[in-house]
This record gives C-alpha cells, sequence and structure tokens, in this order.
C-alpha cells in the first residue's frame, strides 16, 4: 500500500529515479550496504544520542514528504504514514525506524535535504541505549540486503559507537561499521550545510535579482522564512539587541573557523579553509567534559521536568541570579578594574551553598534566638543555572581556544542548542570574552554534522570504486530535487 | 584572668615585648586600626568565607598558644582559653571571635607563623553571611579603639566584601576598609608564604648541616613532618605513583607562576618574579565561574552531607565512574588517535542523563514486555562526580592559561582544597592536559593569601607613615620569635 502523498511525490520525482538508481546501484556492487529501494544510511553514534542520515533515491518518498509543509515536521503523522507503507516505501527502513524506535522525550525531527542528484537526505535520531532495538529492526528488514559476493556490506559510521558497537552489528547483521574520524566526519558535515546555506542564499538571490542578506548577522531576517521552522534558513545568529533568532548569511563561507560540538561532552575543532573537492583540514584543539548531558544529568538529579525540552522551556523564565553568585553579590557592584559587570556570574550555583536546606522552605534559629528563614529553590531557576553554568563555560573554552588560534568565526553544533534561550547564552558569553570580537553562528542540522561527513567520507572514499560521490551543494554536478 | 599557658608564653616573648610594642605604636597614630594590646588585622572578604589574618605583638598570647603544641589546632580548646581570657588577652579579638562567632561546618583553623619581629601571624575565618555579628563583636570591644586626632581608623581588606561592606563599617563602626586589589593581595600573600617556605627548608638545612629537600617533589617527605600537620610542611606536591601528599622544597622560589585561587569562583593569575622589596608584578588571565562554592552548592542540592568535610570523605571512597560518560562507555576503550585514555571523562554526569529515576532504585517497563531495572544513585558517588567535574574544569582552565603564558609552575591557592583526594584529582588533570610538563604545588595556608597580601600591602604603603613593615621570611631584617 503506497498512500495518496507518497504516489504524488514519486510522480513528481520519478522521471529521475532510473538516472539515480543506475548510479547507486554499483555502490551495492562494491560493498557499500544499500537498503530497498536503494537507500543508504549513515550512523553517527554518540554516548547520549545516535544520530543517522539517510540518503533516498528519487522515487522514494521520505518521512517529510508526508509531513505538510511549512509546518513542524510531524513525526506522530510520518509513523502512522510508515504504517501504512507511505515512508521509503512498505519496506523501508525509515519507516520501521520511525514505527518500532522508542522516540526519547522532546525528539528532534529534522527536515530532508536535496542531496543534489534528485534524491533527498533525512535525518532522523534515537537514544544509543535503545541500540539493541534498531539492530533487531534491522535485522527485520525484508529482503535483507546481501552482499552480491557473500562479503561484509558496509555501513558509513562515526562517533565512539562506530567502534563500540562494532562486534554487535558484525555479529547479528553480518554488516561492517565503517568508520570515519569523529573530527573529520564532523568538519566535513559542518562544511556540507555552510554550502547548502550559501547555495540557498545565491539561488534566493538569483531569483529576486537582488542581494539577499547581508552578512551583517541581523539584516535580511524578514527576507526568509523564521529560523527553526520547517523552511527556515540554515544559518542563524542570535540577535542580542533584538533578543531574537535571526538568520545570517556568511559573507566568507569556507574560512577558516572553530566548530565547537556539543554532544554529550564537547569537541573544540580547527576547521580549515574548505577545498574545492569538499575535503578540509581538520585539528581537535580543545574539548570539555562540561557537556549536553551534563546538563541533562544533572537536570535529572535536580529538577523533576521529565523531558529535555520542558527543561529548557523551564529555563526560559528561570532566574540564574536567585541561585548563582554574581560579581555584584560579592563586590556590591562591578568590579571595575578587572572589567567584571556587576550581573556576570563569579560562582554558579554559588547561592545555594550557603542555605542549610534549600528544596523546601525552612526556619533556623540563631543563638541569639532570632530566626532566619530560608526560602525555598524553584526548579526553574535551577534548570537556568545549569543551563548558563554549562554554555558560559563552553564559551569560555570555544573562546580560549579561538584568541589562541586567531580565529573570529565559531559554529556550533550538536544536539543540544536547539532553542532561541541556549542560543542567546552562547553569544552573550562569547560577547562578553572576546569584547565582541568572536561571532557565534548556529545551523539547522547542528546535530547531524557527524553523521553527514560520514556519508560524505565514505562516499568520497568509494568514489573510486563507483559509488557517486555526494556533490557539495551549489557545486559542478549539484541539481535539484525536481518539483 | 590570664591562664597559666598564657602566662608561660608571655613571659617568653616578653623581653621583645616592648621594641615591637613601640614600633607598632606609631601605627595608631597614623591611623591604621590598631586593637586593644596591640594586634591588628586584616580581612579577605568573599563571596562565601571571610577570611582574617591576625598579627599580635610579642607578649600576647595567641590562639595557637593555647592549643597542645603537635597538636591540630584545636578550636573547642582555643574558645574554652578566650572564655577565661587566656587568648589575645581578656579583651582580644581573637577570643571574642572564637568564642561568639558561628563557626560554619568543616571550619579550618590555620596555624601562626612568627611575623618575624617576635611577634605572631594568627588565621581565622567565617562564613561572610555572619558579617552582622561580627560587627556587633567589633562594636562591643573595650577599650573602643579610636583615632588620636578624632579621625577615621582604616582596617586593611580585600575581596568583594572590601567594597560591599565599607558603608557597614563606617556607619557601624566608624571604620574605614582600607581596600587593596584583590588579585595583588592574593599573590602578595601567595609569595609571602612561598618565603616562609624556603625560609624554613634554609633553616631546617642549615641545623642539619646537610641538604633539606630536593625539589624534586617526592624526596624529603620523610625528613619533615608530614604535611598537614600543625607542623607540616608549607609547601607540598601530591605524589601520584606513592599517592600521597609529600613536602615539596621549591627549586626555584620566586620563579614566575601562575596563581590559581579557588574560592566561590576561580582567579587565575599570572604572577611575575619577585623582586627583592617584596612586590611582584600581577595580571589575572583568567578566571572561571565553575568554583568551589559550585561544587558546594551543587554538594548541598544533591546529597544531605551537613558539612563540607563530610562531602570531601565521602568523595573519596566514591565512584565518579558510575555518574560521569567516560572515553570508554563512548567508545568502548581508548580514543587513540586523540591520546584520550578510556578512563578519561568524556561527559560530566553523562550517565545519569539516560535514567528516569535515579535517586531511587526503580523498574522500567518496555513496549515488549521487558523490564529494565535502573539502580539509585549513591550520594557518595555524586560527590565525587561533583569534585571530579569541577576540580577538572579548573585544571584545564589552568593548564590553558599556563600554556598560552609559557609558564610550567601552578600554585593552587583558596579555601576550597584541604584534602589529598582534591589535589590528587587537580594534579593527575593537570598531568593530563599538559603531558606532565606542568606542576601543581600547594600550600599550608592557601585560604589566606588575600588577608595576608592586604596586610602587606598596607604595611608597605604605611611604612613610609611609620607602620612597620613586615619583613619577607628570611630577609634581611626578619628575627625568629624567641623561644
Amino acid at each position: 500500500m503506497i498512500g495518496p502523498r507518497h504516489l504524488r511525490v514519486a510522480a513528481r520525482a520519478g522521471t529521475r529515479a532510473l538516472g539515480l538508481g543506475q548510479r547507486m546501484a554499483s555502490a551495492q556492487a562494491e560493498g557499500t550496504l544499500q537498503w530497498p529501494l536503494g537507500s543508504v544510511m549513515s550512523l553517527d553514534i554518540g554516548g547520549s544520542l545516535t544520530k543517522l542520515v539517510v540518503r533516498s533515491p528519487a522515487g522514494v518518498a521520505t518521512a517529510n514528504d508526508v509531513s505538510q509543509g511549512g509546518k513542524p515536521w510531524d513525526v506522530e503523522q510520518a509513523v502512522a504514514a510508515a504504517g501504512s507503507g507511505g515512508v521509503d516505501g512498505p519496506d523501508g527502513f525509515v519507516g520501521r525506524i520511525l514505527r518500532r524506535m522508542p522516540r526519547h522525550p522532546g525528539y528532534r525531527a529534522e527536515l530532508e535535504l536535496s542531496d543534489g542528484m534528485g534524491g533527498a537526505l533525512s535525518f532522523l535520531q534515537f537514544e544509543t541505549r535503545w541500540m539493541d532495538d534498531f539492530v533487531d529492526i534491522l535485522a527485520d528488514l525484508h529482503p535483507f540486503p546481501q552482499h552480491p559476493d557473500g562479503g561484509e556490506l558496509a555501513v558509513p559510521a562515526t562517533g565512539g559507537g562506530a567502534f563500540k558497537f562494532a562486534p554487535m552489528f558484525r555479529e547479528k547483521l553480518g554488516f561492517r561499521l565503517e568508520p570515519s574520524d569523529e573530527m573529520h566526519a564532523l568538519a566535513r558535515g559542518m562544511r556540507y550545510f555552510e554550502a547548502a546555506s550559501a547555495h540557498r542564499w545565491a539561488e534566493e538571490e538569483a531569483a529576486s535579482g537582488a542581494p539577499s542578506g547581508t552578512g551583517a548577522g541581523t539584516a535580511g531576517a524578514s527576507e526568509v522564512p523564521p529560523p527553526l521552522s520547517p523552511t527556515g534558513p540554515e544559518m542563524f545568529t542570535y540577535d542580542l539587541g533584538g533578543d531574537r533568532v535571526v538568520a545570517w548569511r556568511d559573507p566568507a563561507p569556507g574560512a577558516p573557523c572553530l566548530l565547537v560540538s556539543i554532544g554529550s561532552g564537547v569537541s573544540i575543532i580547527k576547521v580549515g579553509q574548505s577545498q574545492p573537492c569538499g575535503d578540509v583540514s581538520v585539528d581537535r584543539v580543545n574539548g570539555c567534559s562540561v557537556g549536553g548531558a551534563t546538563f541533562w544529568g544533572l537536570c535529572r538529579l535536580l529538577t523533576s521536568y521529565r523531558t529535555f525540552d520542558e527543561a529548557v522551556q523551564a529555563a526560559d523564565v528561570g532566574d540564574n541570579s536567585k541561585i548563582a553568585m554574581l560579581v555584584s553579590d560579592i563586590y556590591g557592584g562591578e568590579y571595575a578594574k578587572l572589567g567584571l559587570p556587576g550581573d556576570i556570574v563569579a560562582s554558579d550555583f554559588g547561592k545555594v551553598g550557603t542555605r542549610r536546606y534549600p528544596r523546601a522552605p525552612c526556619v533556623q534559629k540563631r543563638e541569639d534566638g532570632s530566626s532566619l528563614v530560608e526560602p525555598a529553590v524553584e526548579e526553574a531557576d535551577l534548570t537556568r543555572a545549569l543551563l548558563v553554568m554549562v554554555l558560559n563555560n563552553i564559551a569560555q573554552v570555544a573562546h580560549s581556544s579561538a584568541r589562541e588560534h586567531g580565529i573570529d568565526r565559531i559554529f556550533f553544533g550538536g544536539s543540544f542548542l536547539r532553542r532561541g534561550t541556549m542560543m542567546r547564552v552562547l553569544t552573550s558569553a562569547l560577547k562578553f570574552w572576546s569584547g565582541g570580537k568572536t561571532r557565534a553562528a548556529f545551523m539547522r542540522h547542528e546535530g547531524y554534522f557527524g553523521a553527514m561527513g560520514a556519508m560524505l567520507l565514505a562516499a568520497h572514499r568509494g568514489a573510486d570504486k563507483g559509488l557517486a560521490a555526494l556533490p557539495l551543494p551549489g557545486s559542478d554536478g549539484w541539481e535539484e530535487r525536481s518539483e
């Protein structure tokens, strides 16, 4: 059973199906795993989340095709469509994953992109602790993918799990996880989405006949759909003055930058100038163990919020000054000689250490008979304080690395940022540390740099053996998905 | 009433009382506050703790004189003696402070040092939130100190509270808090204790006729009393191989170094080569808001420990690998390409984020009917994880600063370190980050750098007007306290 939407999509893309199918078919012969209907996938297996990029050839409906244009990607709708065979074909694994994998609270769905060859890229994720279930789903696939010569099929992968879970994949599925270096994959993927952003701005400019965006960070926001919407821009910055997320057209795409990847932990990667071949030089210059999983781990311990999104939403309205010790709490105002404003945090969680029973209101008796009332601590304030602690610290380490390497552009990635509050805190902290000299930029596909990069690196390696390389958006060989 | 011990001390030091008294008397005339019996004090008012250094002239028994030689400084004993007029004289303020100030859990008493002019330096502290009580005690002093010309008396002070509490001191006591720059005071105080350490090693060498210590960090440990005991050495390092604190004779005292002051927050200060006059160049090159009060604040929220010491003791036996996500949890082993061993923390608190009810054991049902048991989280493990998070982060920021400024010696100060566990974590983290190139050194008077420095800076300024400057230990003009 193929639903009406699927038929429509298949029809509109059908004219290209054969060409791409032919090009991708050779991948199977060379040993790269190809799923029913010709899709290929790539995995980024992190400590907390596993991210998938699925490349579907033209003619195969993707999860996004079943959601309504312009509205946020609707997981429930996609699952329903998957149940009726409407997603990725009746035996497609995207549909199976949507239908059967436990979805973590605050599941983050990402939009597809054109793959530049008439097909599409879709982005999925699940919690790494459900890897057993994921492997079970793959094992049930029908027809089960086979290497034509009986050899091992390979799945492009990165992240620590590309090593940790390799024995499990081999044993249960007979698949080889083909690891790409994580830092290389992250940088490569980031550059891909950066190119997609530049390509999109150029297309808009060509369509309107006038320059789009200004590269100034705040202008151009009204010319494009709102950021973070399904049709929003790929890159954006946070406008502290206007207190909003704004689309950003990078005036120098491909220039050297720092990539700060906030996953469970944090990696800080120096990424060199983009090469025409799409490759980049990569150096992991720093890292930090206070990361996304630190925020969520402490959130779980300190609050009753059940989902990450619930916690971050609470942080929007929380007041960190009730929890943290500010410079003004210690100095009574700013510390002018050091240029520390009074509202800067001097000690995260510094105020709660001086209270005895901070989780509930209580009255303490002093020796002279007077009493001291200790107010209870609010969960929203705690969550805000956690968010600020983690992001301030990341901004500081990132700034130190940027200064050390003479770089003034920092791109943030990882599956953590998600909301305006977090971008505001990071942007504000970076402005403080760098004196406004360093720009913080964010990307809609922030969580998928690694998985995208692993696919690109595998395609690059495979190109020599017949696997069609993925063209960089806007490069020679790039073709829009037909409408 | 003066107790027998006091009489003994007064008798043994009496021969010097007049000379010092004469020298110090001129300070009063110049406006520096002098307490009954000629003591002077200096305050370092931090966000959490206020630290006092009290300089008592010869002939006045100090708090330490009433404790038993060789045993840890006994607060209760000193309080009892203070009640009977045995400490600092019947109207001395050290006795009043000991008797009347609320003592925070884990109150840290420090030993006196000779002031090099026949008198003594004593070290006290209280929680800054009790400042009202402290001021009340001062207001009750009899005879109340008066400026001979009716002007304002000054108290040397530093820390944020030197500004924040200045109006309160003026209003309630008529005293002026005379602020010294905090970074300058910290560096100056650190150099003072460093000189005291070098002086002591030299004295021992002279007494034994053989070289003491080796500067290698581990040798020489058996030649001196155990570190952290009341008669222990001033400076020490942590021997990771032997898993113990060892005395350290700095082979290059006074050389440029980083001072990492861990108070409520963290300041990282580049301290230049010591000058013969005792002054130093000072540059606050970095800071960090994840500090001592962050550890204790989160400890209060996450555990039932009532005292800081109780929490740190629990951390000794806690297991961070149950709380944090290690490199091996993500990679299944080391991440060899980046040189990250498997037992390094990848994400602090990363493991608890994947559990739903980590504060109590619980059973979760999965969709297929199987169940998943989530064990409860142990408080000792949480405390250990907090300690490691805070100290690892400090070590990393300190290492970045050391590398940026080409410095290989880091001295840690502040009122936070206290136990071997903390020194071990810092030393180990610094070894990891620097590849063993940077040395971490600790000092017994770590909490009193600021207060000591403020007194030295005030004495230095006052020297021109008649206040006797404090000689650097071992310098010309230094005289041992008479035995």
